[in-house]
């Protein structure tokens, strides 16, 4: 159903599992190190976010994610000659960003659950989500501040992830920006969504995919490859996330049935149906318009709105969407010269971040 | 009433008139350029915020604050014998910062009036509070980062600059998370009121007091020493903020009347009073632990209850500590060879900051 993009019956890949498992276990003890030197009780929330507590503090099992960024960041490193380790203090710092920006869309979006758990605001209010997304933000520079002191990297390379990091961290909030302000407009363009998609998603996997090599010493034409692949990558992911937002099973993505529907959310499905202009399209549109139901539509209406959608094209036009820029993220891994394991590797997390079930 | 440290009568001081406009007008161009950054409506939201436009879009000569913080950092880069102009950088992240933290904190306390204005989120929402606080702390690290980039300080002084910022900023949000937790409780300490308001107030001046010399390329020696000045003047400042926060007067701090016993916050005075262990202090530790009535209380309880207070000498220890820590941060100064009209300068700057009728 998401297989949007890939070519052929999809590939098992057992490596990613691998590459998914090292990323978290070098990243999550200085993760949680971090974590724990925040005043009480932000340390208490940021643990239970993380799904390493549960609501009541008890030791939880819980599902963190699937610490893709933390994976890219080590792959980075190896792209630039140096052991997986060198990415460490990226790794850390990209997951630690990634939270801060979980933590504040979901009080701003309202939205009351994520990987399947009640979200941090409704459990703990709206005060400590804030203050919570704001010390994990801050986190983030300075686990890439402690490498230079630590000498897991030079003060300049340190500083360099650092720019990387803020850049792409202030994109991410231009992203948000943009996302809300669509939720006052009827029409979004497609090249808008896409804007906004590259920043609230695309810029973060950049880094994600740049800091490792950066904090081990490669130059800006590698690091800029490595970002353009991640960028890529992530417009590949939100196309595949647009998708499953309208035609995704509960079960599957932790999220309420036809939510993005429910939200009249400007996602790419519905952009480029909107874009098409034939009468499925002008029905949409008049729909989308009709302030009368907003948030109130049942489910019949709304299995009618995404099989409109799905009529004017919305949905393959994302599919396809979906495999372009997947296929530009892998020709950008052409630009830098890397172990062929590792190149594999980066392939094998772009598939699999891309053709997922969940 | 206000003016707590400080020995004989109050000197006029033009020239704490005359920093604190140089640092007004060295530091709000380049802030203005940075928040134009933002993708709208933030940058709107952010220019209300600081007073540069009125709630609908018209230009406003509004109060944006007295900017002690800019005027400091330029100070510091005097003190290590550079131009106040290479301190500009540090002057604009430390504006950029402590308005994220007020962008914050309004949301999370619920504060509807600040600088005699309706405050961001009462006028714009929660969501953009948040988002254009999250983007101004974010463009308080780029604009370090910036300077090393147009040659402005080096790298590493930038990048220590950007350690000095990031520090301060952790602490502010833990002397936050400090302060609301202290909501949940009928008493504080003395000592943990100083921690927090350490973190809270005493940590961002630091940085303002040390980040112009950092980027001016001083040693650890000489930060280490206006650091001190800086946090033991935001000590000061804080507790005749206290003293303001109680027995100040609307028109002056522009803030509810009663406002912080209102809302039983425990502040210094409070703190010290509790900690007295008299009558009045016994009366006043019933009062504050009796739910009922709480934030419902008449004009003539709360004056009671003010004057429960300054029995138990909470008003004059809060008055002496004030000058304590007025007399420490001066101290510090001495640790610093530097010339001696920036000397003067930090000392009126201090003395302005404690004794001050708003």
């Amino acid at each position: 159903m998401a297989r949007a993009a890939g070519s052929g019956p999809v590939r098992d890949t057992p490596s990613v599992v691998e590459l998914l498992a090292r990323g978290r276990s070098l990243c999550t003890p200085p993760l949680r190190s971090a974590v724990a030197r925040l005043a009480a009780p932000m340390d208490t929330v940021a643990a239970y976010h993380f799904g390493w507590i549960d609501r009541d503090g008890r030791p939880a099992a819980g599902d963190g994610g699937k610490a893709v960024r933390p994976a890219l960041a080590l792959l980075s490193a190896e792209a630039a000659g140096a052991p997986a380790e060198y990415g460490v203090p990226g790794g850390v710092s990209v997951e630690l960003v990634h939270n801060f920006s979980l933590l504040h869309d979901d009080l701003m979006d309202g939205d009351e659950f994520r990987r399947h758990r009640a979200t941090a605001w409704t459990v703990f209010g709206p005060a400590q989500a804030i203050l919570v997304g704001d010390a994990l933000a801050t986190l983030g520079t300075e686990v890439l501040l402690d490498a230079a002191v630590s000498g897991k990297a030079t003060a300049a390379d340190a500083a360099r992830a650092v720019r990387l990091i803020t850049t792409a961290t202030r994109k991410l909030i231009d992203g948000q920006a943009q996302d809300l302000s669509f939720e006052h407009r009827d029409v979004v363009t497609v090249e808008e969504c896409l804007e906004m998609e590259g920043n609230k998603t695309g810029a973060l996997l950049a880094a994600s995919a740049a800091v490792g090599a950066v904090l081990a010493g490669a130059d800006d034409r590698v690091s800029d490859a490595l970002q353009r692949y991640g960028h890529h990558l992530g417009l590949a992911f939100q196309a595949v996330d647009d998708l499953l937002g309208i035609w995704g099973a509960t079960e599957v993505t932790g999220k309420p049935h036809w939510g993005d529907l429910r939200q009249r959310k400007k996602s790419l499905p519905v952009a480029a149906a909107l874009a098409e202009g034939g009468e499925a399209s002008r029905l949409l549109a008049e729909q989308l318009a009709d302030p009368k139901g907003r948030g109130e539509e049942s489910e019949p209406v709304l299995a009618a709105r995404a099989a409109l959608i799905e009529q004017a094209g919305g949905r393959a036009w994302t599919q396809d969407e979906a495999r372009r820029q997947y296929e530009t993220a892998l020709a950008a891994l052409d630009e830098v010269p890397m172990d062929r394991t590792v190149r594999e590797h980066f392939v094998a997390l772009a598939e699999f971040v891309v053709v997922r079930e969940r």
